[in-house]
């Protein structure tokens, strides 16, 4: 079995791309070149074009990016005029036909079926099953599929499992991805918010695996647009699922899980802080208006708006976390890049159908504060940042971007991937629900993963950053003047240019349901 | 790269042996047969038999084992009239060349030289450098050793790593594997007690990958009694790295550490429980009085003792505790076998070169209030067991046990590594200086690996089982039947019939030189 093509191999094969429908727009990112598409309703009359070898597209799967694709895709196609049906494919028996049934997708109007059947008529098929299905049922799909058809992914995750396994894709079949960054309840949120505000939507990654008939990257950039991707950038399966697996172990999920726990026992039982505002001061205040202030005006200014005092404390928060965060980050990459993190979730897989009934994680003391504390917003404003918190938190965000540049990931998939979908699509819901419920009800790729990362960094940051603070250990300051002259924030700022500034105030959660659908 | 053939075709191939020189004895262990050969020194005149093609034994490396089994070998060598010569082989310019000198190896009377001088004289080569040493020079030393030569390991990662890597050993070598089931350490100590008791010293297993003579086995059986095993039993360098590497990852310094935070974390923020208290209530007690239970009268005897008041608390500690516990030990024997984590501890191996200083992990509150509980230790009896925590230690020992006698191990190496190891070998060690300052100063591979399971021990009992028992909900308490029904009981007391108990309260320990000289 070969090796796996290296990170900037594939990084140079991702660099340039060529389109015949859309206008492709040369955008300077911290010193390198990238090109993008930008998307937005004003340019839908470019997708008739784009789509003009699909008759049907078969979105096979309902579970987080399913519902939110297939209903983007059936709205822009009625919009720009494309001439394509959406077709949702489902196991026959699955529980999720009816929530299909309510979205629209009937078997009456010929947009609802037994997914290998659907497969089987699809020109692109776009294959949004969890991983673990996934790994198990994709030799089917491809003996299912037209010759000639698209296999349309949203996820390098086959790929990856391919890898460890030395497999292949078929050669006669393009193989496109489009990754929007960040989770199918946001991808529809932001969608039917575009309706209204142009270019509100999820970015996308795209990129072309196989391309039999010289037209898979209009097809690739056009279901970007289509879903509602105010830009989208070209990377590969390989550094998407690279990025991505990585991303939701470390910040997305993983590290501020840690990070929430380690912050929350400091505060109590090391500084004897009354445990609701100890809550406040760590999980509520990541989520909330950390997340806010990066979204709305980059990393460096949760630094920059504070007084003095707080920032003091927040460059020694910062300085003595950054290397402990660093190295678990780093650790973590590596074992996605190497396979074994998929080889994990695949096992796990595996183990899975032995404990069907895993009770959920957010039982522990500090959860229950957290339900309290959130119960209390109204009475409160919900701007408190804890410049400790806010140190420990900026450091790990900083330490994954340098671990994903010191690997050669293009830098609208680093910051895609390390601030816009965290600030933009997870903490909202890790605000409203807490980061331990949504750990436990995320994909199970994700949650496996989390759950295994979590207490890593927990552990570092607790054994050495707060330690070394508590010793008064010599810190590294210079970590500081690296965070604030780091080329990474006009970046930020380049790209949040490209779409407008999201208001992630998610109403209408307080439904069990709703939170429940959207994750499962 | 061919898949490794699974524990069940390593245990066939390990069910019997032919032994020329030593008597071989059927034993009967939770009702499978299985074939030892007993140690001491009344049959050290079996060794020069054992030892005829061997005119040099070469010991590579001063770390843990080194040390231990040079000296033990020259001993024996010398009690037992064995015409062999033990020459100690190191780098040029190694700082463990003063050490070797001190334990009697020079360079003026021959038994001390340059590590590959030493193996091309060699008859029988003794590698017992570190793991990711003998990662990066393992080449080298094939292409040094005399033709006909053997390979001694006392561990089957190189097995491990070239399995990884599709590579086998040339076939022009003996391979063989003698592994201690304890640390150097207590391998000579215990073979120092054994001169005036015999019997005294640490098991062995031993395993035949490679004979090109006929000789290999009664070889590598010599090698173990020399060493001082009360008794050897046969295994595989495949099923023995699956089994160590493991086991250290879980209830050997993993588990332990992480048990032994979650527990204290409850005790004192859940339960207000006054921190030394908490402390003397969960680590004090496993890595003391506990063990010395187990290691005196078997696992059973931890509960049987009890009154009825603390047999109820100890019941519901291990039913809660059994499955989250489980759950942990067969994700890691997992990733073990698949090779993740040998993958993992060459990559970190790697990167430990950009982070050459890392700070120890004991120095959080936990383990500073661990330092003022040691240091009253002559104030107060060190016998207090508390039922909880003794639940949750022997729920987890037991899980590992059910996941190794699944996973199809032999039940001589499943006590060894899992009860034996842990309570006569790490435990008295953990109690002389704490759970985390061993995990930090233990093997490179070891450490590694207990800091990256050690937390999810933690999480999941912290998540699972104590929130089960606080929140009241109806638990599995078949499991503690289970548990006093085991067939593990009966089969640890014929294997402790074997080898005299042993006194694990070591002397001499309070002398930071011995300690960091002997876990290095």
């Amino acid at each position: 079995m070969m090796a796996a093509p290296s990170v900037l191999e594939e990084r140079a094969k991702a660099a340039d791309f060529n389109t015949k429908c859309f206008k492709k727009e040369r955008i300077e990112l911290a010193g390198t070149v990238e090109y993008i598409v930008r998307g937005g309703r004003d340019i839908f009359s470019s997708l008739p074009a784009a789509f003009s070898s699909v008759k049907q597209v078969g979105v096979i799967g309902w579970g987080s990016q399913g519902p939110a694709q297939s209903q983007n895709l059936r709205d822009s196609f009625q919009d720009a005029g494309v001439d394509a049906k959406v077709v949702v494919g489902l196991r026959d028996g699955s529980a999720s036909m009816a929530n299909a049934r309510k979205a629209g997708f009937t078997e009456e109007n010929g947009t609802l079926g037994e997914m290998y059947k659907v497969i089987s008529e699809s020109d692109l098929v776009i294959l949004l099953i969890s991983d673990a299905a996934t790994a198990n049922c994709y030799k089917k799909v491809f003996d299912a599929m037209k010759p000639g058809a698209t296999l349309g992914l949203s996820h390098g995750f086959l790929l990856g499992h391919m890898d460890t396994i030395g497999e292949t894709f078929p050669k006669d079949m393009n193989v496109i991805l489009v990754a929007p960054k960040g989770m199918g309840p946001s991808v529809r949120k932001l969608y039917v918010q575009g309706k209204t505000e142009n270019g509100a939507g999820i970015n996308c990654s795209f990129a072309v695996e196989q391309d039999t008939d010289g037209h898979a990257t209009d097809l690739a950039i056009g279901w970007a647009v289509a879903i509602g991707a105010p830009f989208s950038f070209q990377t590969t399966l390989r550094n998407e699922y690279r990025s991505d697996i990585f991303g939701e172990r470390c910040i997305l999920l993983g590290a501020i899980h840690g990070i929430c726990e380690s912050l929350w026992r400091r505060f109590v039982m090391d500084k004897g802080m009354d445990e609701e505002e100890a809550f406040l001061r760590s999980t509520e205040c990541i989520t909330g208006p950390v997340s806010r202030v990066i979204s709305k005006r980059g990393i460096k200014a949760v630094y920059t708006d504070m007084n003095e005092e707080d920032r003091a404390i927040f460059a020694q928060a910062y300085c003595a976390s950054y290397e402990p965060a660093y190295e678990i980050i780093i650790e973590c990459y590596e074992d996605v890049a190497c396979g074994n993190e998929i080889r994990s979730v695949i096992a796990a897989g595996n183990r899975a159908k032995r404990f069907p009934v895993i009770s959920p994680i957010d039982g522990t003391r500090m959860w229950k504060v957290g339900q309290v504390v959130r119960s209390k917003r109204s009475e409160r404003s919900d701007d408190l940042i804890d410049p400790f918190a806010a140190g420990v938190y900026c450091a790990t965000m900083m330490a994954q971007i340098d671990v994903l540049m010191e690997k050669g990931h293009v830098l609208s998939e680093i910051i895609n991937e390390s601030v816009i979908e965290s600030v933009d699509s997870l903490s909202p819901y890790l605000h409203a629900r807490g980061v331990a419920y949504m750990v436990f009800n995320c994909s199970f790729t994700a949650a496996t993963g989390s759950k295994k990362w979590a207490p890593r960094f927990d552990y570092n940051l607790s054994q050495r950053a707060y330690t070394a603070i508590d010793n008064g250990d010599a810190l590294d300051m210079k970590r500081l003047d690296d965070f604030l002259n780091h080329s990474i924030h006009p970046a930020i700022i380049e790209c949040a240019k490209l779409r407008p500034s999201v208001d992630i105030a998610l109403t209408g959660l307080g439904e069990d349901d709703a939170a429940r659908a959207a994750l499962s």
